[in-house]
């Protein structure tokens, strides 16, 4: 299976790294071909201009092969952490520019912009794994957990992934390395199950 | 009253910059002062650096200025459109930069990064205005309105900002000319209200 795995974390030494890493291995330890994006040691642009929102704008070369990794994927893999119930701003960039009309979704004809769009996207499946450093009782009762209708239902559904599946893996900051060890064999493990060997 | 007023769109010629126009020159009608950042054409850099985390780090002068005019703010103003549930990219660097720990907010002696931290913002009000091309009833059935949560409960509350006003415009893309005269009037005289003259 064609996988497309991003990673969003300012720091190449950062506990999402380490579960990319792992989740790649997993991956192609089955035998899928997986397309893997460390954002910020590619140094990906993640600023919308102006010229780019328009459905037929031309793109620059990276953007434009982004767009067909993304058109192309089988299943969708997403690292990061947790800033202000958000991705980071790096990733968020990834999302404004990739996700595109004609690309993810688009409107049905007589559609102004402003109705319920049709996904485009062929990944049937996309995962999302997160880190916290806030305890699950309180990311619920008091954020009320944002991340989760931003991937599910704000991207993904619309987009027209149907399945999704996120875990959190918290707290990253008073963890143990035992913990951090079991932590990225759990990532693996459920990668593994979420994408079988075909 | 010292307000700090935060446009987050790619375009100069967008709702969303006329918003941010109107609310300037109401509040500035009424004798405050008015900080303004059109983050765009600033070209402010919207990725937090691995180095840029630690409390302590040294920052670049850019960003020393956001923080401190960020904690010397006794109102903040944010104006952007929704791109699939969030701000965009830029407006998300803006977050993850300038509202740092020992500016927006602090950890109390003995929690090592995972507990309740004790907001630092003196701004009393924090107010967003947002557009949007969704009609009120799918964002909320389909989509959980993910910016609401974002705004006033991950960000403002956690920094201490008690009082918090959030409007969208909608729908922007489908819109007369008069009817975004009148939003612009709206946004003012909203701006009017909650920001009377001292």
């Amino acid at each position: 299976m064609n996988i497309l795995l991003v990673l969003g974390h300012p720091s190449g030494d950062s506990f999402c790294a380490a579960i990319a890493q792992s989740a790649r291995t997993a991956l192609e330890e089955l035998g899928h071909e997986v397309i893997f994006h460390d954002l910020y040691r590619e140094g990906f642009d993640p600023l919308i201009s102006a010229r780019e929102i328009p459905q037929d704008a031309p793109l620059d070369p990276v953007a434009a092969r982004h767009c067909r990794e993304l058109a192309q994927a089988e299943g969708i893999v997403v690292v990061h952490p947790n800033y202000w119930g958000q991705p980071p701003a790096m990733l968020k960039g990834w999302i404004d520019r990739v996700f595109r009309p004609g690309v993810a979704y688009r409107f049905l004809e007589g559609d102004g912009g402003e109705g319920v769009p049709e996904g485009l996207l062929k990944a049937r499946l996309a995962v999302v794994l997160n880190t916290s450093n806030t305890f699950e009782d309180r990311e619920m009762a008091v954020f009320g957990d944002p991340l989760e209708n931003i991937w599910r239902k704000c991207l993904f559904q619309f987009c027209g992934v149907p399945d999704f599946y996120r875990h959190t893996f918290r707290v990253i900051v008073t963890s143990s390395l035992e913990q951090r060890r079991q932590w990225l064999e759990e990532a693996a493990q459920t990668l593994r199950r979420l994408f079988p060997r075909a």
